[in-house]
């Protein structure tokens, strides 16, 4: 496979730089090409602003969403974002890793997010009618690729547990799984998340590692969030409600759009927080 | 009262210019003294790196956390961060104002909140023992101040709504109300969301104005949403698990932080989106 890994932390010689390295040497090891973008090392642009869209009259008001369709369609995109549209093309697996900073990815890389997906590449993709709303959820320009997140957490697991007074893992997570990763097609991958990383020790380290190196062999094979798709029937046009017969009773929030669990497929017997999402 | 209203928008001629405009006459009408930090005409450095820590040896592997605590003690925080720092002690109310792109803030506000949110002044604050958790969540460096977001979304209502396909706003935003700004202290009052905004006729436009007007009037008397304080005996320490006892039975995912609304006030007849939340 083709590995895109987009890296987002201001420090190789972190925790993050070496998990990075453990990730890249187990792709290698199987065989996998691997490219890398390393936004603070590259000096990336976190700022959507009027210099993304050069051929935008000085005086014309700046309309992002209207902006990013022009350029994308006449290829008048910057070379930077140009760069990065081509490497996720070519790539059947991205990866995105970085720090949980205040429950979100850091401004870097949300603003990766925001040059990158250009209004016709990741978003206003394909119809709209009474049928479909768009190509997007589970459909779109990246369907058929794979995702995955590398994140790292001061806090504890239990703080990010069901309970946990941070909000469970996987809800904080949610508008970049299904929102941006999701959204133009990805198949997304349960995240590799390490824990309570400020001072860990060697053998902290090495468990960690392994756990990630783990998840590297195993790309192909593990099993995708069961997100439902969008246009395939479970959710009502235009107001893109889900149905009221579907959901597990008594589910609300993120949780409903999961497939339940008796649809979703199961590769070992020990069931992933993600599969017990499904199923709650 | 003295309001300070973050401003995330490139474009001052956009739909989010003129409600700012709305709302800055309204807050002044109301006696109330406003500044604004205005990221993208201010230049905004969106990136927290090393540029940030000018009294790091060249050598030192760069830690964030670490470099953030020692800056703050020492004074040494660069200049455009200390007037932040100042703005938000000087300001009883804090007003987020941003589209939402991607589900979340734009990444130059994202990176207000990582380089103005300093170890020690937003995090890292209090002590830690078996009674307390720091001083978070409720409590901290900015309690007793309030603060709320205005937010536009391109998206309608229904796809935000408890079952729209985008997830339910409240539990978009709750990263950002409960996690960034309830984090520090604040009291989060329930967000204003204009929905649909691309191509807002005139009407639609006063409707929306006439809404946000209203919130500005009733800042002071608007009651916040009900999240739970970390120390006030709800959470188990360390853990930081709610206590089995507690939440609405059947309750999950992010609600669980929320009182019950037989604990909330109510103020009209009807039920916000919030309250609703809080009962579920």
């Amino acid at each position: 496979m083709k590995v895109l890994l987009v890296f987002a932390h201001p420090e190789p010689r972190s925790l993050n730089g070496a998990l990075r390295d453990v990730a890249m040497k187990a792709l290698e090891a199987q065989g996998h090409e691997v490219r890398v973008s390393d936004l603070y090392a590259g000096g990336w642009k976190s700022e959507i602003d009027r210099a993304d869209f050069p051929s935008l009259e000085t005086d014309t008001r700046f309309m992002p969403v209207a902006a990013s369709k022009r350029a994308f369609e006449t290829g008048a995109l910057t070379e930077d974002v140009k760069t990065e549209i081509d490497k996720l093309l070519w790539a059947d697996m991205l990866i995105l890793q970085f720090p949980l900073w205040w429950f979100s990815m850091p401004a870097i890389l949300k603003g990766w997010v925001e040059r990158v997906y250009a209004y016709g590449f990741a978003y206003g993709v394909g119809e709209h009618s009474d049928k479909r709303w768009g190509d997007r959820y589970g459909e779109g320009t990246l369907a058929g690729k794979r995702a995955m997140l590398i994140v790292t957490t001061g806090g504890w697991e239990e703080h990010y547990s069901t309970r946990g007074v941070n909000g469970p893992i996987d809800d904080l997570l949610f508008p970049i799984n299904h929102g941006i990763l999701y959204y133009p097609g990805y198949a997304v991958l349960p995240p590799f998340v390490a824990y309570r990383v400020d001072g860990l020790d060697e053998a902290g380290f090495e468990r960690a590692a392994e756990r990630l190196r783990e998840r590297m062999r195993t790309l192909e094979s593990t099993p995708p969030i069961p997100y439902r798709q969008q246009n395939g029937g479970d959710y009502l046009i235009p107001s893109m409600e889900l149905r009221p017969e579907l959901g597990e009773p008594g589910a609300t929030g993120f949780a409903l759009h999961l497939n339940g669990a008796d649809e979703g497929s199961e590769t070992s017997g020990q069931r992933s927080p993600l599969q017990v999402a499904a199923a709650r």
